[in-house]
């Protein structure tokens, strides 16, 4: 097979970002090399300027382009409420719902032995430090409702108890649109437990 | 909604690309910014060189590094025949097969007038003019097998016939392991017409 050099290459990088397979990564290869050169450069700087302007937010791991996160910065959030989140992309998936309006703390992930990831890895620590600096009342944990997230959320709120602070969790239950029928017997049932006067 | 620049313009132009929505865009925003950066730099040269050190061949319009591609370079090709393909990547899932040894002509698409492309927007004179110069003997078209790619096979082989050349296509039947069950009448249909010897 005489395929050319360069595009092989584009290819196998290409197809080392997740969810992105050979033949993917071939048909965007192939895509960029038919536009225009001023489109494929402002594909390269965006790229670029992720990392060189961005960083992680001091305080709360949120992405930022400062020392502090803009959330932080901000003069109109709550600063006695912290959101406890997986990742930054979960902060801008609560951030689009408008429903919260207080502070963040980014984890890094969630607690999984067997990939050695522990309490160590996380950031953890830095947030049992917030207490002493910050007046915080509630700790609201939105990890995902998986068994990593489930187990987390179990390992945070035990080693929260001490500091008296007000330890709770977003709720599970039926999404908006879904479908009786088609839900899953551990959703329904914790739809059921955690029902709500109408 | 709080995110920072950066990011709304990586998730931007990554969303530009074909097949990868916002959704994808942001995953994978979020996937460049906790990779190394020696990683990201891998794949912005990888990128970068695909349109700097990538050409079209002058002759056959396969992507290439120099004026002519490694096919059209080769000597040890059968230059008699010539493959008719839409893209560059139809070129590289050929040779995959290495069931073919010929030269290739690479159209840049397929006729469709609602769309604006009109014979002269595709590499069809270049092909004729390879007539003059080269002592072709077949032109083996390998359009895809929908509308457009049947009616510019059509049009090409009308086109060639006063060249006195032998015009092919590839033949149409059922996919290898596919399932006479699930394929459509059009295929069977084909697949009973065009029927060999055992």
């Amino acid at each position: 097979m005489q395929i050319a050099e360069p595009l092989l290459i584009a290819i196998g990088e290409l197809s080392k970002l997740p969810g992105i397979g050979k033949k993917t990564a071939q048909r965007l290869a192939i895509h960029l090399l038919k536009c225009e050169y001023e489109q494929v450069e402002k594909l390269i700087t965006a790229i670029n300027d992720l990392k060189l302007k961005l960083r992680f937010c001091s305080r709360c791991f949120n992405l930022s382009e400062e020392d502090l996160c803009n959330i932080c910065q901000s003069e109109k959030r709550d600063k006695f409420t912290i959101c406890v989140v997986e990742e930054a992309s979960d902060v801008i998936a609560i951030e689009k719902t408008h429903e919260f309006n207080g502070l963040y703390h980014v984890l890094g992930g969630v607690l999984s032995p067997l990939a050695g990831i522990t309490p160590d890895s996380l950031h953890i620590k830095e947030l049992l430090k917030r207490f002493e600096n910050e007046n915080i009342k509630e700790i609201i944990l939105a990890l995902n409702p998986d068994i990593e997230g489930e187990t987390t959320s179990l390992y945070l709120s035990k080693l929260m108890k001490p500091f008296g602070v007000n330890v709770t969790r977003i709720a599970r239950g039926l999404p908006i649109g879904g479908d009786l029928e088609f839900a899953d017997e551990a959703t329904i049932g914790r739809a059921i437990l955690n029902r709500s006067t109408f």
